[in-house]
């Protein structure tokens, strides 16, 4: 952890250029177009071959299984548009500041992963009564707290068999890119991206809960380093903004000219659909609340928002956004901080300059 | 410019978070999959409709166009496959640290860009004799310096009319995606990222040099705050490597089995064929020469190396690699500073660990 506030790491900034956030004018596309989707890829992205790649399932199962990609094809097809946030997203801005991937805003995406639903598949293997938790396997390798290992993670039995669960092998109707799994990814809607285990390899059906380095150590909500925590899971609510008017190109203020301005975004949890999005435009003094969308991609992909700013006076402005669902979580009543970093609950704030009027630049 | 060596403001790290970069084991494709290309996006993603928008070409020609999409997909068909960097790559390990996008070393991507070449469709128009030069303006809107412009550059009358411009509407077969430019984007093969004008809506033919910000203030080399300096241009060579073995998440620290290890990697230059590459595993006391190869992409795209390394000793390495073009220009001869932090010509340098083997992980 770091009290630097403001001053990142060379290291943090070697995983910025390599992890790639979400623009934020991005939000108001539905669906996020291809190459502008989070990514989190925490060794190599593989190098596979996807003629020789298998699926290996096995563990506590009475007949273990291998399927090649046109295997796969030839299964039942199920689509699910899923918004995915990274666990970390925010972290950066959370004080003291953990130090891992030094995520602002932007950890975010949204697609429509197609691919064969896990829980037949599972069915047919004939998993053993004494299994307890099924780990999936990426072909993704490095090292991690010292410890050298292939990405995995687990799921109860009973969360594996959920029937939204997708093997997926396109997203947005294009085959899986190389940085987003390919050729198979675990897409679990409503958790966060850690759960969605790319370059996918082996589904080991276990007797114990899995103990692995990402499962036990990292990716768990710790108030302190002792702490055993508690596994991070499904998304908790977040609001974004498309940040309105024009950027200074480094500072990234915003610059608006006075009247009408709508501001417009997105919202998801993973609990439960949104029940409210709310806006401040005084720096998060006093809320108000947004129109939400009519929640077109279905269950498992954000909600538009908007709402009717009208500055008339020229000057500064702090505008902020805030979710809450219809399980009762709400981004205004989350613990502020833990050890990894993860699901920061602060607001979206953007600094806006009001000015009289922004006539448009002459060209050439 | 900062003095902090290795902590970066919130400030650059909003643009390391929106800018992407080319995580370097991509070095192994010839051509960069879609979405791991690099984006330099000086202010937003402009929101465009391709029906409505049209390429106005005007100035100081006898007869002005304005073409739709439909009208320059229905002139003749250029390609031309090119590696593209941003002359602020390296920028984040110079010293002191001019502060923009802090790039390290992953500001490229090579393409293959198709749509129409530029030249003719200049002549078309009637260029009058008092023309110079010929500027490009984007869409993208902004403030840099203070001054709210759209982005723009502008080419010698003479550059512009080189035959291998395009004005591109399709990279790697598929249509040019918003962050790329969509719909057309001008592309000048062998020039830094900047040049490559996205969102282009405007070409306009003037008489006196263009004097716009980003042509007299941003992209020189100078070497004192108050030197004029001299324009950026075309790209100086340089040569990256896929990094060996497995990382550690958090350091980028490599880890090699003791053996026989391959280093490969991709070298360009804008200003001719690259005629050699120097590879060192002693941290650049020592350099030797690596294999090149076959140039198999053309004129325009980054070139392969390799270098059989074989470090049977455990223990900590320093592997660094540079290149040298047939026009003269050598990575180990250029001035190491600039005050905009341009062309970094720092060999690659990466750390490795070699152990005396690297058991595979179990699984599940």
């Amino acid at each position: 952890m770091s009290d630097d506030e403001g001053q990142i790491s060379l290291q943090e900034l070697q995983l910025a250029a390599r992890n790639h956030g979400m623009p934020l004018e991005v939000l108001r596309h539905p669906i996020t177009p291809v190459g502008l989707h989070y990514l989190l890829i925490h060794y190599d992205i593989p190098n596979v071959d996807p003629a020789e790649w298998r699926l290996h399932i096995g563990g506590k199962v009475s007949t273990p299984l291998q399927l090649s990609l046109d295997e796969l094809r030839r299964r039942p097809q199920r689509s699910e548009t899923v918004t995915m946030e990274c666990a970390g997203n925010g972290r950066v801005l959370m004080h003291p500041r953990p130090q891992s991937q030094p995520w602002l805003h932007e950890a975010v995406g949204t697609a429509t992963w197609t691919g064969t639903a896990l829980a037949p598949l599972l069915d047919e293997t004939g998993i053993t009564d004494d299994a307890v938790e099924v780990v999936f396997t990426g072909l993704d390798r490095g090292i991690d707290g010292g410890e050298d290992q292939f990405y995995e993670r687990s799921l109860t039995l009973e969360e594996a068999r959920r029937l939204e669960i997708v093997l997926a092998y396109e997203m947005n109707g294009s085959p899986l890119l190389p940085q987003h799994g390919a050729p198979l990814r675990l897409v679990v809607p409503g958790w966060y991206g850690m759960t969605n285990v790319k370059w996918l390899s082996h589904i080991t059906v276990v007797d114990q809960p899995f103990e692995g380095y990402q499962q036990q150590h990292s990716y768990r909500f710790r108030t302190t380093p002792d702490d055993v925590g508690t596994p991070m899971s499904r998304i908790l609510p977040r609001a974004l903004m498309a940040p309105p008017g024009i950027p200074d190109f480094y500072t990234r203020q915003r610059f608006v000219a006075a009247g009408a301005c709508r501001l417009e975004g997105r919202a998801w949890s993973g609990w439960a659909a949104i029940a409210g999005v709310q806006v401040s435009v005084d720096g998060g003094s006093t809320w108000s609340e947004a129109d939400i969308g009519p929640g077109e991609l279905g269950r498992w992909a954000w909600q538009s928002w908007s709402y009717d700013w009208n500055p008339t006076e020229p000057g500064e402005y702090v505008v902020c956004c805030r979710a809450r669902d219809s399980a009762g979580n709400d981004q205004a009543n989350f613990p502020p901080w833990n050890v990894g970093g993860y699901a920061n609950p602060a607001p979206h704030r953007l600094h806006v300059t009001v000015r009289d009027d922004l006539p448009e630049p002459k060209r050439g």
